[in-house]
């Protein structure tokens, strides 16, 4: 723990892979498990996936959803009943095959192994994403338009066979939610992966601080079995894209693979509709990567798991027991306000080695308390992400410090957004685009013909992908492609990706 | 779900066992997953866990621990690490071997297999529990006293392969939380297990209004790696026991099979000393069978998802319009109590309908709203525990109905309580005991000798276990054993469980 809490950061000029890392380590977000490609989320980490579990968890429920629990296991046969989903999923799944060990003994040593007796029939995978069990038993329990629509989001785990992993970005195992609806008619669906898709830039823009473009993705791009995949992207402080959320319109397709019908108004039998949509401990990667900076880890005061730290300040003797006393007014102020908060009152640390290490975690707004501070009644106000100081009265913190943290709040989304702004550029053709890529770092605007070619040729040339078309400027507006010179379907954003 | 919302509960004294799967289908509570073993918890289920999950997830909180998150597979090896621990969750375990599907074509058909080239090398097994890739990971964190205590909780999905399953008391995946925890002194340790066990006796009380007897568990009803197992143990309303949660001191047992070392404050290194407790959806079961009645579904105001439902009472035309100003009076005071509630204005459906149906799942109080109480600006209340009536003023409703779910919430756990103390009786020898558990529901307090060969005897012999020695009243008090004979060693409480 000490070597990790004083690994030096580096700096994102010199290496943004190895920042990004360093600083997750740092603020000890995470660390990496026996189990390849999968990470334990250490307090701080989930602290934060608490905070952003508990605010989308009531968006959800605001807009009229339940939760619910669905096995982690699907039958493999499931798996194959959507032909597109399969081909997305089947390449990279944990396959359950045995379900008991027994002792053997091997080579004079005792271990154990998969008992041949307990191979299963049928296997099991871990659900990638739960589709198919979902409406499995959507089958069961819709019969009328009376039963739809269904509304049903689930938290969980799901496990993807991922070869390259990176921490939170992509992991063999991740938490996410999956909400999962049923409609009646086309329309309907396509409303509600719209309105969700809202709740997700809502959610990005209020909760993290993170400017997201809403677009939807090229059939290439799309979820495997959707008919439509809608998007929120959003740009990292290298100018790579991230992909922090997606919504999927299915219309009948799973329907259709599991015969899940229901009787119409007036009588007719039709398939059902239906929708998907998810965000996962991926936007914690996000945040670190939309906010943190050489010093560490910056967070958003809404999802910051300990938004107050107080550090006192005295020569140990005289200026201790009042020093103390006023840092306990001062907590009990903080308190007050229903505020997380932690008094680094540790001993043989000098303050600067404490400011050091909170400002590595993430913490939002330090409050020192010296001898002067007793003196003036008041406190010093550190600001994480500007490091703005301020000396507050202390009969004027409890109106102050909420203020502090709403405006860093905004302040970072309004910071966020002028350097996503300021980074998406205009392009002409495929030739400026890679020349471009390497030296202006952020999201180039073009033309697309709609053809697959094209957008191959980009990803070829480029190692770039079309990230959406956007749901705001996504017309062609008189460009060309990027690729053929033909006139554009679309104006999509170019960008490297996550 | 026309089918279900209609079919019959079968009464408690004709069948139990099926009058609970009637209950808990007539609710909703859950459905069967196509998986073996294994259900889907139906939002109303869920909306129950999550009151449970949040209620004793500020109560972790509050006693110092923090959340994070383990991975789901666990290598093969870690398991066989700790003697004990894979002799105990070795039989049961859900195996994974490969990590990829292919299409192949078998009889014609196209299919998806393992593909073999995929074959891990270290197959993984999804967690049991999570002992010992929580403790793999404390070797990383823990090196000085100063790294102690450790204090984390999970809240998780586990897999066990179990045989014989039931609903919510016995699947193949269930939720729960585990705490693990690490500390630098045996004495820590065992205070912390104890501390944990209070923790869910009080939850029990407060929240389930279901009481539990808090006991130590024998050495053959241990778990699996543990020093001591500490349990809380509940009495069903057919007499049965339900161990509804269990705390263990795991001594230095896992840090030993882990070589988890510490430097201790005089500088010598020491072997950590380990807590681990845990509850389950087990506990919803247990809820359902503590409380539930002929008719349904019975629950305790604190954990149910919807405490209070609406039903107007008009005849159409006329009638409707006033009622229906009336009820979105009644509606809106309800809803400025925090209270989630639902109006039943459902078309077609006679109001003795709808009562039969929230009767079944279990909602605390119906409001009924005819013209009469629209006459006498009232309403009727009518409580689902004791069905008893009370017509309420509606300017006394937002101070009354409060009172009302208070007044449920502990009479259902006097009630309890007093089933649960009538149904313990004094028994003096394996033959009376044999003879009383046929004809005297409920739990037998006697002596034990502290030999497995009689506690091996009465399970033999009476299909009954040593539920647990209780901490209060485990003493011998001059008791003798019913299977030796000979002076006891401890007063143990003797019943049938499940």
């Amino acid at each position: 723990m000490a070597a990790e809490a004083e690994a030096t950061i580096t700096p994102r000029a010199k290496d943004y892979s190895q920042w990004y890392l360093d600083v997750i380590q740092a603020a000890q977000l995470m660390d990496y498990a026996p189990t390849k490609g999968c990470m334990v989320i250490r307090p701080t980490g989930m602290g934060i996936w608490e905070k952003i579990r508990d605010d989308l968890d009531a968006r959800f429920k605001a807009t009229g959803h339940v939760n619910a629990y669905f096995p982690l296991l699907i039958p493999k046969s499931f798996l194959a009943k959507e032909a597109q989903h399969v081909e997305g999923f089947a390449k990279e799944c944990a396959i359950v095959t045995h379900t008991r060990l027994k002792s053997v003994v091997r080579d004079g040593k005792t271990t154990v192994e998969p008992d041949p007796d307990s191979k299963l029939e049928e296997e099991y995978i871990i659900r990638p994403t739960s589709e198919t069990v979902i409406w499995h038993m959507y089958g069961k329990w819709i019969d009328s338009y009376r039963d739809l629509p269904i509304l049903i989001n689930q938290w969980a785990n799901v496990v993807r066979w991922e070869m390259r992993t990176r921490p939170f970005l992509r992991t063999a195992e991740f938490l996410w939610q999956e909400g999962h609806t049923a409609h009646a008619s086309a329309e309907e669906a396509v409303r509600e992966a719209r309105q969700m898709l809202d709740v997700y830039r809502e959610f990005c823009e209020q909760m993290l601080a993170m400017p997201v473009v809403q677009g939807v993705k090229t059939a290439s791009e799309r979820f495997a079995g959707a008919v439509d995949t809608y998007t929120i992207e959003a740009m990292m402080q290298n100018g790579w894209a991230l992909q922090a959320g997606t919504s999927h319109f299915l219309g009948q397709n799973f329907a259709k693979a599991f015969d899940v019908t229901f009787q119409n108004a007036a009588g007719v039998r039709e398939h059902v509709y239906a929708t998907s949509w998810g965000v996962s401990t991926r936007l914690i990667g996000a945040l670190v990567m939309t906010h943190s900076d050489d010093v560490g880890l910056v967070l958003p005061p809404k999802v910051a798991p300990l938004p107050v730290v107080i550090v006192p300040i005295y020569r140990k003797g005289e200026e201790q027991p009042a020093v103390m006393a006023h840092v306990d007014k001062v907590a009990a102020l903080v308190k007050s306000l229903g505020l997380a908060l932690k008094v680094d009152d540790r001993d043989g640390m000098k303050p600067g080695a404490k400011y050091f290490e909170w400002e590595r975690k993430g913490v939002c707004v330090r409050i020192e308390v010296g001898p002067k501070d007793v003196e003036k009644n008041g406190c010093m106000t550190v600001r994480r992400d500007n490091r703005a100081k301020e000396p507050v009265a202390l009969d004027a913190l409890a109106a102050r410090l909420p203020e502090i943290l709403v405006a860093m709040q905004s302040e970072m989304l309004v910071k966020a957004r002028a350097h996503r702004d300021a980074n998406i550029r205009e392009v002409g053709t495929l030739d400026e685009l890679a020349a471009r890529l390497e030296t202006e770092p952020g999201w180039f605007r073009g033309g697309w013909d709609g053809e697959a070619a094209s957008e191959a040729a980009v990803k070829e040339r480029c190692n770039a992908t079309i990230r959406c078309i956007p749901l705001e400027g996504g017309e062609p507006a008189g460009r060309r492609c990027l690729v053929s010179g033909q006139p554009a379907q679309h104006t999509v954003l170019y960008a490297r990706a996550y």
